[in-house]
């Protein structure tokens, strides 16, 4: 990533012995296809992919300096020939992957990396670190935001977050996944974010009485104070203070922002402040709430008719509280066998741990009429999809949807090209808004928060022929 | 931190605001006291401190930028003479603080800031993100040894962290709370942590067959092999295989380790697994077992006779699934004004979110006769703790308990005084001993995971007296 550090060795101990391996037994430039997906099926009814960024800063910047090398030699575990390897070690192969802001499904391919076996082994733990973490975030910010309203919703996460990384690539996901503003001031730097903030309650305890601390602040930002009103007594103090200083602000000419509420019942308490301030002729100044705000708070808020401009979202959304890990895999569907690709398959008595073998892609097929999703499609890369399409359920095979006609995009782009960069990454804010066109594909019943509409991810004919020829070939246990 | 990232725009927008702020209104240097502590009662029964290492790199390099200040400058929200602030901006105050792998409780300071409110109001986000994430999984880590056993925890979380610093400051974390290694290489370098860890299902995918595989795996590391058996069928296919290779690699005076099981009932296959080992001749091949263990899981396998040598713990330990924040705040205790000490006290609606006011320490109790720790006391620093010492509960003040004799420690130690940094940080090793210590003077009733007895925290009587008078004027909500 682009902070200076080198992150080569930000991988499992078991990379390196395998890699050492691959390189003894001589298979170690064999082609290899690896898909990078999450399977959360059941937990997650759609995410919103993010961390392309950083996963090609790191791929980009992937070198073992001398030191890693030396540090590599004192664990004694490692042949000479593989540390010599290491020395040159670029990463040469081809990376397929979803645009940031695109929505995804459980079990799809959201990467795939074709590269060399010893290369395309090393990266699999950062880029699983780099896109779960993004994805799991923007994730969440969507959910938030599809609840609160877009442009409504503010990063506050950082000092909750699971260190500083956590808050600083939270905040850029946050962003993708809808949040139009953040807290964290390096996050803001880095990545051309409005930064948002005004005071804590240490303001207003710094100063002899409230009103001294609502003075004082509003004096030195008279146009954009945005006032904490319950360090003492929200109602009783808090509210009329702030409402002392903004009469006191519209008299010399200024357009005081607001107040901000950060603890107690945010609905009744969201409620008579906007009376207090309406009355007051503060009918401009908006109210801001923050305080363990998640998705089903916003809706509960809402269903109570709470009075509520702007949300300040921290823990909840930068831990991805209820759901800390998107769970995602990288798994060999291919691997090259004297100068032919050999599909590969990790079976399991886990329906859901099976993998799909081969080198595919994933299309998303939209109804001509509406203009909607309506279903994904796994195939193999190499198979033509025809009109009409005949769409078949994995499991059930007697579930078959016919689309006569139908609109296809391919979800995956070409992002390296023997081992060049061949994308060029869009803004934030153009990633912000290719989720907000993209999730606007899909129905409502797709997106609400309970018992959501199950989207379909069907495979391909030619995969499924595929898979259940290899599951029911025997010849990988012997 | 050590990593040669310039931090200091890791910070909320508002402690720039504020910053901003107390320059111009002319408070900024008055002396702040700040506690950091936790909330979570009823929660955590106890927490493992860690990241004060990190904490105090943070402050070392704590310096804004040539590219900072214009970034700053470039908002149009703060006056040159706060930019000018920033150009030599140091920390210059004092900071207590608990031990890394001391045994803490809620509501009690960990770290004590006391500095010119200017400075101690910059700092509080990232000390926050730092010792908060670090002392989550450290009392994650503590909570899975304590049902595991010291010695038998492998932290294998990278792949599912909330990013790369989640993944290494995590990874230390956990060495704090009882992990004995890692699979995160570059944690391993960087904290001289044991890497561990063998080969995944792509390794036995990237050969013909299953016995392919462990063979190839085996002639490079014949006396470290640790093979996993499910990638086709484990009782079946792997664990037979496994012990075709154990058979040569003993006749050819090796010592392979064992096998590991990644899927499928723990139990039940540790067992088959275990009996068809021993009945092989192979009775000291470990089971080591990895997928989505916690403590609860721990312990439901110690209760089956599950046959588990090791564990390799992953997601649920670097997320610390259940609880992915510790809800660490930091709040005003005292402020200078005119140059006298003015104790400073939040008010709130809730009990808990109430603070306690003054500068402040917190010592900890043993009972004489058996060396067990029996409360800790939270109390104003200046004043004198004597014998016999009456604990009284903070609420229900009937509640009162008598020692005539006792032991005593301070828990917070001086680790900057004046700006400079007045501890040597122990290593690693170190600290995830002091936490054995420390853990084992508390009674197994704190510890266990269902409805465990809860910890007595109580205030001074100097502290109790002081809050009841701040709580009863109301000189503060005018």
């Amino acid at each position: 990533m682009n902070d200076g550090r080198n992150l080569t060795l930000l991988t499992d101990f078991y990379q390196l012995t395998m890699m050492n391996g691959y390189l003894k037994s001589g298979i170690y430039d064999e082609v290899a296809t690896f898909d990078l997906f999450f399977r959360q099926r059941g937990q997650i009814n759609y995410a919103v992919a993010a961390g392309l960024q950083q996963a090609i800063e790191y791929i980009r910047d992937l070198h073992f300096s001398d030191g890693d090398i030396q540090y590599l030699r004192s664990l004694n575990t490692f042949t000479e020939d593989f540390l010599e390897y290491c020395k040159n070690m670029r990463f040469t192969g081809d990376i397929y992957s979803v645009r940031e802001g695109e929505i995804v499904f459980p079990m799809e391919p959201i990467m795939i990396v074709r590269a060399p076996l010893i290369e395309a082994q090393l990266i699999e733990t950062a880029l699983l670190t780099i896109i779960s973490h993004q994805t799991l975030i923007a994730t969440k910010a969507s959910r938030v935001t599809t609840a609160a309203g877009e442009g409504k919703v503010v990063e506050f996460g950082l000092r909750r977050a699971q260190g500083p990384d956590a808050g600083i690539y939270g905040s850029r996901a946050s962003i993708i996944g809808g949040a139009c503003a953040t807290s964290n001031v390096l996050a803001a730097q880095m990545f051309d974010i409005v930064p948002k903030g005004t005071h804590s309650h240490s303001w207003v305890l710094s100063y002899p009485t409230e009103l001294d601390a609502f003075n004082a602040f509003a004096d030195i930002y008279p146009d954009s104070c945005l006032l904490l009103v319950d360090t003492y007594d929200t109602l009783r103090s808090g509210v009329p203070n702030a409402i002392k200083v903004f009469d006191r602000l519209k008299k010399e000419g200024h357009k005081p922002l607001g107040i901000r509420l950060d603890s107690g019942d945010l609905a009744y308490l969201s409620k008579k402040a906007r009376k207090m301030l309406d009355e007051a002729g503060h009918t401009e100044a908006v109210i801001f709430v923050s305080n363990d705000i998640d998705e089903n708070l916003v809706n509960s808020l809402n269903e109570q008719g709470a009075k509520i401009d702007m949300y300040g979202v921290g823990t909840k959304l930068i831990t991805s509280d209820g759901m800390p890990s998107l769970g995602g895999v990288y798994k060999l569907a291919e691997i090259e066998r004297d100068g032919r690709a050999v599909p590969r398959i990790k079976k399991s008595d886990s329906i859901e741990k099976i993998t799909n073998p081969g080198f595919k892609t994933v299309y998303r097929i939209y109804e001509k009429s509406t203009g909607k999703a309506f279903a994904d499609l796994i195939a193999l890369k190499s198979e033509q999809i025809g009109k009409p399409l005949t769409l078949t359920h994995e499991t059930e095979r007697w579930k078959k949807t016919v689309l006569e006609d139908y609109d296809i995009k391919e979800l995956l782009v070409k992002v390296f090209e023997k081992g060049e960069c061949v994308y060029d990454v869009p803004t934030l804010k153009e990633s912000s808004q290719y989720r907000r066109q993209s999730l606007d594909k899909f129905w409502d019943e797709y997106k609400r928060l309970v018992n959501p509409h199950i989207y379909k991810v069907d495979l391909s004919d030619g995969l499924y022929a595929l898979k259940q020829s290899m599951l029911l070939g025997n010849d990988d246990t012997k």
